[in-house]
Formats: structure tokens, C-alpha cells, sequence
């Protein structure tokens, strides 16, 4: 079968692999749909970050080259001899996240914290830029009809967002501040609408994506034009409540702290390079709340019916669609390039 | 009467001013002890800090020289024409944090986090190294009579500590872990046992210090002989439920990060002198909560409360008492050398 194959930084490979069987607790999936994602771009780019190369990750067993794609959805067209809620034909949201415990069940109740965290697509054992892949039953998750693959596919970047929300001390009637419109910034917005904000600022310098941004209903500041502190100060009276940094840039950090409220809340969904400096009076003195948050957990479902009421949409994020054989040159390297992109999407088929 | 008074860095002068006089909502204290804050040795080496120089504070309306000392009780001795709830000999514990609304009281439920926040002692108006000084009626809290005016003069460094477990999501049978054990430091661990830790560890450098906190019942690491990180993860299996960095040092901010579990909560009490750097994916991957606190906020009878229970004992905090003509000579030039020195007591009798 096809697959894409990362084997270092800037060398993607798609190429002719062996097809892999379903075992045990095991189901096979065919992909109908994968994202490319922020982190698949910096793998690309300056990895290896999550992806082993020298040691073989502890729960997959895998290290470089390996199959990347985590976002993605499929038909289950083989299953293990003890997989006992699926069955072939069942259309399934892949949660990419390797349990860490011995069942391979999301039994522990932090699942997304443990020190071995690791994500199929990332962290070896196969992924979904490929025709094919195995994941345990439990990372399966059955897919309303309603919802098409690409909704399934998007199913992990909202996860992301919704638990962000749901991490923070944010209420409905709220306000907040989204600094970074990029796709997981957008997911942020869409889970701040369906969590009641009755205002939702975001600070971006892409013009593609300010404009996202603004048809989702967020109050968009271009901050390559203006200073995004004093206009959301401005509008807001004095900072919003809770403010969600998505870029990992140290000044948006900062920008981000000055944004919210005294008492207020900054939660940092981005991932970081290096350090970063801020001036800790700006938290001691307000009182604010700064807390960080990884990925998501026991939340699939709960998105999924978000999507069916028309949260988190493919018509707000997709913006471009090919084959699984175009992946470098139409993905991977548009996306440097193109800053219009949002999420695009790949098809295997 | 005599006062010390501050009028630049390294230049506090006890001196002769005029003796106030008690009008309105205001009561006339006289002195009996006044405690020597970091804080003001902060001023004393680097000043001014808090206290203003050009422009007068806009709730005092002074400016320097201020007369200083802002942790201190005393006797009311004069009330004027509107007070209702004191009366001349009742004994006092003051509240030095100036009201922020017109009416001077503590109306607004956050008035420590006022964008004026100013301390009676630092930002004009009186201070507590003086025979006497003149506060609003709603800053002197009614001692009760089985407490000294010595323990009177602590509540302020107490209300802080207390503040700073409060505002964090310890909770009973919670571990924690104190970094910096001068007068807040220990303040916090005792702020800790009332709060029911099942285990609470420190990192100090000082001697006598790491003795005081060892002897009020922590499990203190000198951390200029071994990693506290190392130490306090090792003793706690893992990291602590908080921590609490009272240094306003970078590199002990990173260690009270790592001392913390994951998903756990970082108070920072302290005050900060430049910017900090940290690795914000420590805060990320593991989920860390980082919060600032300032000062306190209706929480001075609580803390006699617990005062008349043994914590926050005078017994722990006090290693040396002078007389207010000395406080420079005996008191912050000694505090600057002398790192055995925990809580110098200041008598202008």
C-alpha cells in the first residue's frame, strides 16, 4: 500500500509499504480523510520534535522512518479476534493518543499526561497518511452517520480547542481573546461559541485568516497593523476574561498576559522552541492565571455532537483537498508557503 | 514626634515631624511595634519601588520622604467625629492597603487589586516606624485581647501567607512545597499546616532559616548543597500538589515548576525585579497552573483567628528587637548582613 513516510527533517517519502493486519484488541481502518497539522509542519520542517529516531518509542515500538498523519478518519474493514464494539463497515474518528497503560484502554483517567505521551502518526506503530492502519479499538470512535470522513478527520484539532475551553476557568457569558487564527486558534473560537462567550477577540496577521476568524464571529485586531493589547483593552474595558495563546511566540505571550482581565486567565495551547521571558509583576500583581494545556482526553464524543449541532465545520477550515501521492508538494510545502491555508486535507484514495 | 523617614535609597532619617491628628473616619494609633517588611529593605537598597517620588500617590496624596513601616500595631489613643466602631485604648492590628473607592472602606471585594494599590508606610499618608499615625477606621482591625501587640504587628507578613494558600487549589491532605524561607516563606508554611498539608517541603539557602523552617515543621532542603528539584521529587514520588516560589529569583521560579506534580498549581508571592524566562512547555505538557497573588484581602480577623490557635507565632518570626531611633543602624543595615535575621521587631517606645 501507499504511505508517507517521514525520515528526517525537509524528506518526506511516498512510497510502497506492507500492508499491516489487525490483531488482538486491534481494528483496521481505510482512511478516507487526514489533515495536515501544525505539528506534521514542524516535523517537516525542523523535526525530529515528537518523532523517535534513535530510541523506539516506549508504547509503539516504533522509531524514523515512520508513517505520519494524526488526524484522520476511516471505514473499519478488519477486525482483531478480541475487538468487541466495532465491526467492518463502521465509519470511525481516530484519537490518535497511545494509552499508556498495559490494556491499551483510556483507563487512566489523565491519559493525555503521561510522561510516554505519544501520537499515532508522530510516534511510529503507522498513521494516516497511508491507505491503511491499525489502531487499538479504544482510539476508534464510532462516527455519527450525519458526519462526513472530513468532519471525522477534523475531529482531533477541535478536540484540541474544546478541551482548551473546558480546561479553563472560562464561563458562559464570558469574554476572550484568541491570539493565533490559525487552525487550532479557529477550533479555540468555535469551542468559545459553543461554550456561550459573549465575545470572542482574535489578534492574527494572516489576512486569509483574520477573515476566517471574522466570519466565525470573532472580533479580528491585525496585529501587523495595530497593537492588539490596547484595541482589545479598548473594546473589551480592561481585558477579557480569559485569553488563549496559540502561536508560541514569546511577544504574543506577552501580549496575551496584557489582554486579560485583572484576576483574569491565560491559557497557553501553543508548543514552545525556547524559552520565553515575561515580566511575572504582570501576573503577581493582577493576580491572573496562566495554565497550560496538551492535547485533549475523553472528549471525541462530546465533539462529534458539537459538529452535528455545526460546531467546529469543515466549511470554516478546509481550504484545499488532494491526493495522498501530492502530500510534499501540495501539502507540506504549500503550507509553508501560503499562509492563505487553513486545513488541508488529504485523501488516500 | 520622632518618625523614620524615607527620602532616597540607602537614606532613611528618624527625625522630628509633626504629630498627626485624627479627623472624620480616622483614628490616631499610637505605635506600639512595627516589623521591618522586605519590602521595605527592598526600598531601603534599590528604592523607590512603591514609594513615590514625583508624582504624589493619588489616594495619600504624599510623596517622598515618606515615613515607612507598614506592618505594625498598635493603641488607639484619638477618633474622629465619624468613627462608630473604635474607641481611645482599643488595641489594634492595622491594615495598611489603602481603600481605592471614595468612601474609604474596603467596599470593592478586590480592592488589592486596584490599579492604585497603595500601603500605608510605603505610598505616604503615615507609616508604623513612628510614635504615631492616622489611618481610616477601616484599616485598624480589633485585636483580640490574648494577642500581643508584637503578634498584632505580624498579621500583615501572616495575611499574606494565608492569602497565598487561600487563592491556590490546595487543599486538605494536599503536599506542598515552599520555595524561600525568610518572613513570607514561613509564613506560608505555617499558612500550610493551618491549612491541613499532609507534607510540606522547603528549599532554603540560609541557615538559621532552614533551622526556623525545619523546626515549624517542614522537610527543608539546602539547596546550596543539593537540588531541591531532585530532592522534593524524589521525597514526594513525583512533585508536589503546589508550590510556592516567595524568591522572585529566575532560577527558583524554574525549580518550584519542576518540584510541581503534573497537573499541579505554582503560586508566585514574590516581586519581581526584571523579566523571568522560563520553558513554557513545562507548564504545557504537564498542565501546570501558575498564578500570581498580591498582598491580601479581607482576611485580617481570620488571621487573628488562627493566631490565638498558635500559628503565625512571634516565637517562630522575631529574632531581634530595637527601638525606632536604631532602625537604620539595627535594623535594615543588619537584615542586609545578617542572614540569620528573620523578623527584626521595631518598638518606637
Amino acid at each position: 500500500m501507499r504511505a508517507a513516510r517521514w525520515y528526517k527533517a525537509k524528506d518526506i517519502r511516498v512510497e510502497d509499504v506492507e500492508e499491516p493486519k489487525a490483531t488482538g484488541h486491534d481494528v483496521k481502518v481505510k482512511v478516507k480523510a487526514c489533515g495536515i497539522c501544525g505539528s506534521d509542519l514542524h516535523e517537516y520542517l525542523v523535526g525530529p520534535i515528537f518523532i523517535p529516531v534513535d530510541e523506539p518509542h516506549p508504547i509503539s515500538g516504533g522509531k524514523a522512518p515512520i508513517i505520519m498523519g494524526h488526524e484522520f478518519a476511516g471505514e473499519v474493514v478488519e477486525i482483531g479476534e478480541k475487538v468487541t464494539k466495532l465491526k467492518p463497515g463502521d465509519r470511525v474518528a481516530i484519537e490518535p493518543i497511545y494509552a499508556p497503560n498495559k490494556d491499551g484502554e483510556y483507563t487512566d483517567h489523565h491519559y493525555n499526561l503521561s510522561p510516554q505521551l505519544g501520537f499515532h502518526g508522530l510516534s511510529g506503530g503507522g498513521g494516516g497518511f497511508s491507505e491503511y492502519t491499525v489502531v487499538g479499538e479504544h482510539m476508534a470512535h464510532k462516527m455519527p452517520e450525519d458526519l462526513s470522513f472530513e468532519q471525522g478527520a477534523l475531529v482531533e484539532p477541535a478536540a484540541v480547542g474544546l478541551h482548551a475551553v473546558r480546561q479553563s476557568n472560562f464561563k458562559a457569558g464570558d469574554t476572550a481573546a484568541v491570539f493565533g487564527a490559525g487552525p487550532i486558534g479557529l477550533m479555540v473560537i468555535d469551542a468559545l461559541k459553543a461554550a456561550g462567550a459573549s465575545k470572542i477577540y482574535a489578534s492574527e496577521v494572516s489576512e486569509a485568516r483574520i477573515k476566517k476568524a471574522g466570519q466565525m464571529g470573532a472580533v479580528v485586531v491585525d496585529s501587523s497593523k495595530s497593537d492588539p493589547v490596547e484595541e482589545i483593552n479598548k473594546m473589551s474595558g480592561g481585558g477579557v476574561d480569559v485569553s488563549f495563546e496559540v502561536t508560541g511566540i514569546e511577544k504574543v505571550l506577552q501580549q496575551s498576559i496584557h489582554a486579560t482581565r485583572i484576576g483574569g486567565e491565560i491559557i497557553v495551547v501553543s508548543i514552545w522552541e525556547e524559552n520565553a521571558a515575561i515580566n511575572f509583576n504582570d501576573i503577581v500583581i493582577k493576580e491572573k492565571n496562566l495554565k497550560g494545556i496538551i492535547a485533549y482526553r475523553h472528549i471525541y464524543p462530546a465533539v462529534m455532537e458539537l459538529m452535528r449541532e455545526g460546531y467546529f465545520s469543515g466549511d470554516d477550515m478546509i481550504t484545499d483537498r488532494i491526493k495522498l501521492d501530492d502530500v510534499v508538494e501540495k501539502g507540506f510545502e504549500v503550507l509553508v508557503k501560503d499562509k492563505r491555508q487553513v486545513k488541508i486535507m488529504v485523501s488516500p484514495e
